[in-house]
């Protein structure tokens, strides 16, 4: 091999995955060792970290994944989905649209939540309390941000899916399969908003909350938060792009043209 | 409700998801009721179809869905997501870089070859043998193209995805799991293709082909094998752009520097 | 420069640019002599082709790129770009998501446009009369489509580009800048539309049939058609993308909460 | 209307265009007032601003506009423009994927840049000396970053697009067009790096630099700063991409096979 070779092959070195002529390895593992032996889940844990996942942790980060897929048509992600798939481009440009929109605001609270979540636990380490390093770490986001990545929900008074995740995260801490201090850090969380708001519209934890202390506890690092509500949206996006497809509208707008007024009121009027 | 509404709810009606304060449903499923008791690959069927899988049926989604997760930085999809994720983006924007390359000739083959066993199948269940009805749509095929979707690779002699899922189709045909006429389809193809091709480069099924029988066999339509494939795909877009932002790299091009000459030829050189 | 070397320049080959350190060539001429001198419409016309257009080419070029630039919110492209700039993502991702949408269907019409002229022209060419010519080739396109490309607007009655934009073709016409062979054959076309629907809604030529004449007439291959309305339509996409990061909203939706009932009506009841 | 059409209108309200049946009007000006009177950059600056340029207001944005479009292959966007060409997609979704990629350290430099003038210049309207002003603020800024946005390029020693574009505000401040106080802040800092690395390579401005300088003198805020680049690259990202297609190359990865190493070292080795 040439130095030139040398130098183009390190440009593209990777872990992840090894091609030969005849040969594909993930991670190191021959593909057909792993199909049909092993699930899904457990082959997106090992792409991304190197490693298989026990089953208690597999099922833990599958009941993340699932809990995701999909919050209907209003979400913008999946909305300019079903329009792309209406205006002639294929199925795969279809749910790149979609998932291009799950940006810092979208898609992006649960990294943001294992930041903060990751600042209260250090802090507790270092001997506060769990309610003192709430209060600290919640209070420096808050003087940042006027949201809260992870808490509360603007549609829903609870989210529906906060309880069936943190009632595993709590078995699997009772089982020894994750420690349980993100958990704790969200708990102390939510206590504190309780507390501070007595009386008012609570602010549970969401959707980016408890699949955040998920992918924490198991050791992802923050920007996986992000990435895992990526691959686990993409079912949604996939499934209205489909349907949208099925109902044969064509360049379909935002909104039907028998009810947008021909002229729209200027911007400055808002 | 106001007609308005009226129009802007039919505009926007789905089956895949219901959402009120408080309730998510998929499929009429109450979220809180999958999560941690259904699987991802089960719920990737249920959203796309309406219904959940048998646990064979479910198996054999996922071995094709773990078989195509990936295939190196040298596809165009990988390198294109590894380069993103230098640029100062979100990984959502990194994933979505790759997934919209997955277009006709990257991603699509698998739909184009759901297309064309299909045909061959139609003409068997009209009276002709499998090797007759396989020659009539090859040659069909052939007329337009160069390429026969699902067979050969420029790159492996043999795929080593093939035989793996092949045998998972064959044991669930014995089964009755699937009734086998795709396989029956593909397989016949690639007689076809050995038998014209005596002594020369075998051109077996490839990736796209032995998924596209496992999703033909489960009865998804042929849109739905690249829609799968996306998703499929999507696991290694991420593990790819995830571990390029690990190396440090700011606006990777696709050779290093040093071994890229300044000057380019011209395009009319090549 | 070794062989390797070699390859990876020819892989990368390009008569577009050429960069060397502290130099910059676009088709051949030093960036440095094109800034300050030469229009964009111009260096459009340059990277595109590999040579700069007279001034009254340079116009014509101009008006076209100049008539696409937006058709407001409704547009999916649009619309997709003032979501995804309310969900955290740049500006860059923002553009991007709008003009991934101008597929075959919403932007892809005057590719097909420039295809159906061309082929019109060339029967002109082979002897046909212009409405024979026109007869034979919509009779075709209609057999495979309900739409033809470039005729007919769903929203307006008369597109209020088309006159114009044709007035300036027939200006180059009698000036001989342009020969006038695709203008004849889109008259053509909408005068045969006219006479086969005497009395009901005329479908007169549309924003994307008057400017595949103009592109057409001054030489651009079909798909460039679809390539530069992507440019002349971006700089709508950005200004909507723009306005909407000025209004503060976060995650927009189609259709505002407020009048979207809770519960979408599935979708078999469209 | 009713109470909800007025919601929807709203929720779309803007001052960009006006659609009704008949009638598009673009900042309140009928578009057919525009075709053929008006130019490219012109009506640039009229969506994004609501008002018309001067001649020699246009004729700076024009020449920011033509120095960026274009950088060749090793840019990651038109690389991966270039790949998304030969997989089967459209040309608007490989223009797309380039545009996708001019993210903050691609294509956002111009942004920061604008930031840290702006800065400069406030300080400076305070009572500060430009040398002062310039090294409080670039203090700051590479306090949290090695990198100076619009200063230094790690491939020109000195950027061929600096000269061409500073002349034209030098012009345009002398014959009074722009006041030139963003200049006068890009060459403080460029004298402050000129001084403090006395006998190193220097770090001049580059193109993010100077097209900043003269989209911060014509008014733009800084976001557009990347968004004209965004408009500006789109040419060269068509061309490239449309130039890739007549290269009949089929999913063309980063590297030409025959040169990759089939086995890439684990990206542990770099």
């Amino acid at each position: 091999m040439t130095a030139s070779q040398d130098e183009a092959a390190l440009w593209w070195a990777t872990a992840v995955s090894h091609i030969e002529p005849g040969s594909i390895e993930l991670r190191d593992r021959p593909v057909q060792e792993l199909i049909g032996t092993t699930g899904l889940v457990d082959v997106i844990w090992l792409l991304l970290r190197g490693d298989l996942p026990t089953p208690r942790q597999s099922a833990l980060l599958e009941a993340a994944l699932v809990a995701g897929v999909d919050h209907g048509p209003q979400a913008p992600s999946i909305a300019a989905a079903r329009m792309a798939a209406t205006c002639g481009v294929g199925l795969n440009n279809a749910v790149a649209t979609g998932v291009n929109l799950l940006g810092d605001s979208h898609g992006g609270a649960g990294q943001q939540c294992v930041e903060m979540l990751d600042d209260i636990r250090a802090r507790h380490d270092a001997g506060a309390h769990w309610p003192d390093a709430a209060r600290e770490v919640t209070a420096d986001w808050q003087s940042r941000s006027r949201y809260l990545p992870g808490f509360g929900h603007r549609f829903h008074p609870v989210d529906p899916r906060r309880d069936p995740l943190l009632d595993l995260v709590h078995e699997a801490v009772a089982d020894g399969v994750v420690k349980g201090e993100f958990l704790q850090a969200a708990l102390a969380v939510e206590e504190l908003l309780r507390l501070r708001r007595a009386g008012a519209r609570p602010v549970p934890m969401n959707i980016d909350g408890a699949t955040a202390v998920i992918y924490a506890e198991l050791g992802f690092p923050a920007p996986l938060a992000r990435g895992l509500f990526v691959l686990s949206r993409s079912v949604g996006v996939l499934a209205h792009a489909w349907e949208e497809t099925g109902q044969g509208r064509r360049n379909k707008g935002p909104i039907p043209r028998s009810i947008m007024p021909a002229r729209l009121p200027a911007s400055e009027d808002i």
